[in-house]
C-alpha cells in the first residue's frame, strides 16, 4: 500500500473525495471514507434509465439503489454535497456495446447531456458490520477479492436488462450463521440478507475452489459457505444489454459519498 | 359496513381481487387480504416515469416504491400472479392537467400504450404491527381517517414533482414512543420510522385539530403526537406537476398484492 493511501485512511471524506478529484490517488478505495457510504456506479444514457431503474427496483438484493442523477447532471446531490460524478471516482470503465472498451480515471470528456449516472450500495457495508461483531472475514484479512459465482437464479429482467443473479461468498462458523444474517439484514442498500446458506449446488454453484469472479477463498472445517446477492449482478446485466455506451466504476474503485453509512434513507437533506 | 365486505374480510386475496375485478366490491380495502402488502397506486404516462422514479427513490419515506409495470403492460407481474391494474383496485380518481377530473372503478377504457404503473406502499402494514404490538389507534378503534398535514419539510424534487411532505399523526403513550418508532422502522416500504415526534410546531404545523386531510384525531393527556411520512405526498406532487393524464387509487381504495406484508423484497419470484 502506498503512503498516500495509508493517509488517506484516516482522512475526512472531503480530503479523499479532493485526492481523487484531483488524480492524485486512482487506487481502490478499501478502508477510506469509514463511516460512509460507497457506492457503484453506473452511467447510461436517458433512454435506457427508466429500464435500468425498473431492473433495480426489481432486483433490490443484488441492485440496492441508493443515488440518481439528473438526466445530463454529473453532481450527484443526493448523495454529496460537492459531488462530481465526472472526476470523483478514482478510476471508471467504459464500455461501448457491452465490450470493455479502456479505463479512464475522468470522463469529463466522455460526458453526455443525456446521460443519467445511478449509484447502488456495497457490501463494504455489511461486512464492516461484520467485522464489528467479531466474525472475521477471510478475503479482507487475506487481502484478497471475495469470491463471486455466477448463480442459477434468474433476476427478474426489465427491458434489455436480465440475467443471473451474482453472489459473493463468506465462510461462517456454523453456530453464527443466524447472527450475520440478522447482521446484514439491517442493511438492504447493502445487499441485506443471505439469498443462501450451505450447500453451493443449490445454487448452481459446482465448485467453490473456482469463482467466476475474485479469488477462492477456504471453508474451514465448522463453517458455512454463506452467499450474499453481489453487486456484479447489474455489471452483468448491462453488458448482456449491450449498450451503445456505459461507464461504470472500475472494481474496488468505488464513489465515496457524504451518506452516513447507517442511514435510515441515502439522501442528504431528506429528514430521516 | 356491508355483508359482502363482512365475508371478504376473511377471504382469501384471489377472492376479494375477483370480488374487485367483477365490481361487485368497489368500496375500501382496509382490513382485507390480512397480512398481505396493500399499495397506492399512480399511473402516468412514461415521458413522466423517469422523472417520478427518481422522485421515490429520493423521498423512500413518502413514496416507498414497491412496483413498477412495463410501459403498456396493464400487468403487474412482480407484485400478483393475476394482477391487472385496469380492474383490480376498488375505484380510480383520474387527473387531467393536475385536476379530478372523475372516479370510476374500471379504467380498461381509458388505458394507454405509454401508461407505466407505479405501486407505493402504505400506512397499513405498519399499523397492523402497532396494533400487533397493543398500541391501539383511535382513528381505527373510530372507524375515521387518520389526520394528515402538510409540513413544512421540503421533499427533494425530481423534474417536475416537487413539493411539502404530506405527515400522518397518531397519538402514542409518551413512555412508548421509542417503541413505535422501532416497530414502524422494520417497515421502510411502509414509510419507516417517524420524521417527528412532539412539538407539532416544529413541522410548521398550527392546528392539530385542524388536519389538511382525514378526519381530526385527539392526543390524550400523557400521550405524544407522532407523525410519519404519509402516501398523500406523492399525489400532491403530481397534482402539482399537472400532467395531462394521472391515474390513481381512490383514497382507501387500495392495491391488494400477492406479496407478503413481512417480504423482505416486495417482489415475486425474487429469492428473499
Amino acid at each position: 500500500m502506498s503512503e498516500l493511501y495509508e493517509t488517506l485512511k484516516g482522512s475526512a471524506v472531503a480530503d479523499v473525495r479532493a485526492a481523487i478529484r484531483s488524480r492524485r490517488y486512482a487506487s481502490h478505495t478499501a478502508g477510506l471514507g469509514q463511516g460512509y457510504l460507497q457506492a457503484n456506479l453506473a452511467i447510461m444514457p436517458a433512454a435506457y434509465a427508466l429500464d435500468f431503474m425498473r431492473y433495480c427496483q426489481r432486483n433490490p438484493k443484488p441492485c440496492p439503489l441508493t443515488g440518481v442523477s439528473d438526466t445530463g447532471n454529473p453532481w450527484l446531490a443526493t448523495m454529496g454535497g460537492d459531488l462530481d460524478i465526472r472526476s470523483d471516482v478514482p478510476a471508471y470503465n467504459i464500455y461501448r456495446d457491452g465490450q470493455l472498451a479502456g479505463s479512464v480515471t475522468d470522463i469529463a470528456d466522455l460526458w453526455q447531456d443525456d446521460f443519467v449516472a445511478f449509484a447502488l450500495g456495497c457490501s463494504f457495508t455489511f461486512e464492516r458490520a461484520l467485522q464489528a461483531a467479531g466474525l472475521p472475514l477471510w478475503h479482507i484479512d487475506h487481502d484478497k477479492t471475495v469470491p463471486m459465482f455466477r448463480s442459477n437464479i434468474e433476476t427478474v429482467p426489465a427491458g434489455p436488462f436480465a440475467g443471473k443473479m451474482v453472489v459473493s461468498m463468506r465462510a461462517i462458523p456454523e453456530g453464527r450463521v443466524n447472527e450475520a444474517a440478522e447482521i446484514s439484514r439491517r442493511y438492504p442498500l447493502a445487499h441485506g440478507a443471505p439469498v443462501h446458506a450451505g450447500n453451493p449446488a443449490a445454487l448452481g454453484i459446482a465448485d467453490l475452489a473456482r469463482p467466476d469472479w475474485g479469488d477462492p477463498a477456504p471453508v474451514p472445517e465448522g463453517h458455512v459457505p454463506v452467499f450474499w446477492a453481489c453487486g456484479v449482478t447489474p455489471q452483468v446485466a448491462i453488458e448482456a444489454a449491450r449498450l451503445p455506451i456505459c461507464i461504470t466504476h472500475k472494481p474496488g474503485h468505488m464513489l465515496i459519498t457524504d451518506i452516513a453509512e447507517d442511514a435510515e434513507v441515502p439522501v442528504l437533506t431528506q429528514h430521516a
